[in-house]
């Protein structure tokens, strides 16, 4: 499988009447984005119809000529087999064909749960993604990964799926929340130390304008983020070898997102806590300069990261180690980590326990 | 994506033992095939464990070492989401890993819901199959098809994910009922007509060894419908252009079949019924002679299966007509069909309704 979604990252306010369509199309979104007033004109397009009932996901049905639009509750608590099967029951209802489309409008959730809808109707039909959370723009939207999570299990079940196509608005990250934005931000410094010297210079240089959410520095920012993932994930979509790099401070990071607690912590919160860990390793490990982990550090704390050996929110380093170990990424009895000689210069290993312990101590 | 399935046709009685491993694996299999007497040893490893309840479907889970065995309820009705998030749990309960393997054992419900479970659970883990039907082994386990039913839909839920490996025993075919052995031979003349004529003299020539399922014969004529088959999904995985062919016949079969009432006729008993009305088609438009379709006819009628433009089992030509129009592989307002030549020359083309009442008539 190969990925080839074709992405346009486009200046100004977001317009989305250019998709309705003519032809059959399914539209997905949430509570939340369905009520942003930047859309109201948008969603104007389509009429009540009825309510879908799946499980425990009830969601609305509207349409407009040939097009649907299925609005599903918001959050991550959505994000289940029963949502999937109220968007396939959308897509029934309107006899959609495997050529039909279905365009998800909204965050990592609402674009995994659509892409894995599309990937099972009929065996595949198109989907198309708009993309309104910084995380999704510069991560989850890029790279076919789809899916929803089943009983205690993230993301359990999925399919790798490109999009067609992404519309990428960075003016949509106006709208978020301080705490989706900086939760965002963090996959952000992430990109930037694995893949783009100019990206960290950026994030490095222009605090302010970045944190005021600067149009210019959006843009830029985004652009080169959607640059540096559709490398890696035209090189390896299915995470056999590159890709892997991406996971540069998450096993750390969601060891730590797990323990504290699901939805204690933010996951950008813990991605930043966690690259923080992997650099220190490699510190550690005599792999890169002190001087360049106390570089990361500081721009992590920057952007208000904690970035202290010990994390506030969960002390017990030793728990940590115990879910790190746990991770199914993990291929033998050693920690797979991603680590770094320097600035872009990245390594995929395996660590033992103890020396593990060390950057967690 | 590519058909890369490794397929071994297998001689003499089905010894599955080979297939327990020191590696984790779970086996998928029905309680008619759990029941199977030339099977009783090799399911005698496994000791209960507990069961599983995922929506309507109560699972059995049994376990070896290793290895894992779940018993799903047997039949079509139980070709739901249900029974694949059930397989799906008791992978989980094993964390088997996405380098892991599914076996499944059964026919082509079995093969295709482990293969649909095996497609999502995290995004794509190993599945092999024991084929252990004349439908499963010439047709339904070759090709990458997997999903399961939804609400009212046959297959509306599913992935293009061939088996890593496929091991057919020609002998289980020994152990089907007469109605399901000669539903699958439908499939082993079509696929005859348009692929091999040895087979097709076969079929002709030795109707008696055919029907008394003689060891030579059936490891023969499987063996062909194996080659065929792999050949065309080699060629077209997904679809799009030569592997249309394999529904020849199933355009008339399927209308016949949903109008008869699901479940009235076999799937069998409507293809060998459709693949006549294909050719009578063909002759009727000056496609092939009249000769080649009652040699066709003479065939099928050899086989037991109704042959005559009226099924005995639904006589409303018009009402068939209605639901051929339906059909999900129509792309265009006219109805698309497989015709023939003759023996082995095959068209993929798109007739207008007052045509193809004209071989409904």
């Amino acid at each position: 499988m190969k990925f080839k979604t074709e992405i346009k990252v486009i200046d100004g306010n977001p317009d989305l009447s250019f998709l309705l369509s003519e032809n059959k199309k399914l539209f997905v979104t949430d509570e939340n984005i369905f009520a942003l007033k930047s859309l109201e004109k948008f969603f104007k397009n389509f009429s009540v119809l009825n309510k879908i009932n799946s499980g425990n996901t009830q969601a609305s049905l509207y349409s407009n000529k040939n097009n649907a639009l299925i609005v599903i509750p918001a959050g991550e608590k959505y994000k289940t087999i029963d949502t999937v099967l109220a968007i396939i029951k959308a897509a029934l209802a309107f006899s959609l064909t495997r050529k039909d489309i279905f365009t998800a409008i909204g965050g990592g959730v609402i674009t995994d749960l659509t892409a894995f809808a599309s990937s099972i109707y009929k065996r595949g039909a198109k989907v198309e993604f708009v993309s309104t959370t910084l995380l999704g723009m510069c991560d989850a939207a890029i790279g076919g990964k789809t899916g929803c999570d089943f009983e205690d299990y993230k993301n359990i079940a999925g399919t790798f799926f490109p999009a067609d196509r992404l519309y990428v608005f960075p003016e949509f990250v106006k709208s978020l929340s301080d705490k989706e934005y900086i939760s965002g931000l963090a996959e952000v410094i992430k990109t930037a130390l694995l893949f783009d010297k100019k990206l960290f210079n950026l994030l490095e240089t222009q605090k302010e304008k970045v944190l005021s959410r600067d149009s210019e520095v959006i843009y830029k920012m985004i652009s080169l983020c959607v640059k540096a993932k559709t490398k890696i994930v035209k090189k390896d979509l299915t995470e056999k070898k590159e890709r892997m790099l991406l996971n540069l401070g998450h096993t750390f990071g969601h060891a730590l997102e797990s323990r504290a607690g699901l939805g204690v912590l933010t996951h950008g919160e813990c991605v930043a806590w966690g690259t923080c860990r992997a650099l220190d390793l490699s510190q550690k490990l005599g792999l890169c300069s002190y001087d360049y982990f106390e570089r990361v550090k500081k721009v992590s704390a920057s952007y208000g990261y904690e970035t202290d050996v010990v994390h506030k929110a969960f002390t017990d380093s030793k728990a940590i180690l115990e879910t790190m170990k746990n991770d199914k990424k993990n291929s033998s009895s050693k920690i797979r980590v991603i680590l770094q000689r320097g600035l872009c210069k990245n390594i995929i290993t395996e660590i033992e326990d103890e020396k593990i312990l060390e950057a967690l101590i």
